[in-house]
């Protein structure tokens, strides 16, 4: 599949809710679905879900509607998640070691390679046998296993040094738990977790209520 | 102070980054900044950032900027992160331990009033002196103790049900990490932390650069 340029950060943060409401329906033995349908469940307009659906090819049948398996393995070929993907976790705190846990993203394709810390008394402590070891070591394992993914979870004052040693190992991916927005050249994405920023939004919400 | 009303979401969602970006500038002894200077440093533009603010009252001064303390603060009670909130964590595994092991939140007004699980194997262990409880008895806990924030952590599969729960309990705010929508009445508001569609968001990056 040909992927077009240019799709708006806001199609692209749909993806992932279409894959999850699609499977959703698997789930449930849905086998084909409207667009009308659809957007009665996930809540966007059907227009709307025709459009997005059209930046990445021609889904679904006048009249039929879309068939909802081949609709779901579609949205995980153009999301990336037909391919395997080998993941660091650095900073093996509390977040750290939650990611860590999750075997969910094993499941679909996500490979946890390797944890580090720099705390001397986790090192050797494995979670899900994958043993933390010391964060001096990281450049040498980066240099020496290909990583897609670095996934930063220490503390807001060492999160911009721990970026920058796994740029220097090649890494284009960040997906970064610490409460800091990291500085990182045009190739390389970072999608956030910020945690208390979600959790202020929520408060703020509840105020004005 | 008098909120005004009909404050965008967009808006609402910067106010906790500059809430951060202001905390950062106390750390470093910053007293006082131009917008100009904050906009370089937030990656909103000037213009932007006087605008947001001037959503919620007159801050700053021409020629001098902002009285860095001073706008931390009344960002903060903006937000309302000048009371105090009681919260539960509802479902014990790795995100809901991982959430409650962090003491951050505590020291910024949350106190962690109530822990819940259905795993009768987790009942009694304590995490930050707060003993895991058996979900059955949440109804009689919402009835007996003033809870604010419910903090849903369960599996996709329990998320409504325990959703419906805490709404029956009285609770108006949600922060929920279950990977689904929850359906509530209007009154209500739910921040989602949806892990799974963040990451995906990232690859789809990653294989689109």
């Amino acid at each position: 599949m040909e992927k077009k340029k240019n799709i708006s950060m806001a199609v692209i943060k749909r993806l992932p809710k279409y894959h999850r409401y699609l499977q959703e329906l698997i789930n449930n033995d849905v086998d084909r679905i409207s667009s009308k349908e659809l957007s009665e469940k996930i809540g966007f307009t059907a227009s709307q879900i025709r459009q997005d659906l059209n930046c990445f090819g021609d889904f679904g049948q006048q009249g039929y509607g879309y068939n909802v398996k081949d609709l779901y393995n579609e949205i995980g070929v153009i999301l990336g998640l037909d391919k395997r993907y080998n993941t660091v976790i650095i900073g093996a705190g509390n977040i750290g070691q939650a990611i860590a846990n999750y075997t969910k993203f094993d499941k679909v394709g996500f490979e946890l390679t390797g944890i580090f810390d720099a705390n001397p008394k986790m090192l050797g402590i494995k979670i899900r046998d994958v043993a933390i070891r010391d964060i001096d070591d990281l450049p040498k394992f980066l240099e020496e296993n290909k990583i897609d993914i670095a996934i930063i979870c220490v503390p807001r004052i060492s999160a911009q040094r721990v970026c920058d040693e796994v740029l220097r190992g090649g890494i284009k991916a960040i997906w970064n738990f610490a409460p800091v927005d990291l500085d990182v050249p045009e190739d390389v994405t970072v999608e956030n977790v910020h945690l208390s920023e979600s959790l202020y939004t929520l408060v703020y919400q509840l105020n004005d209520k």
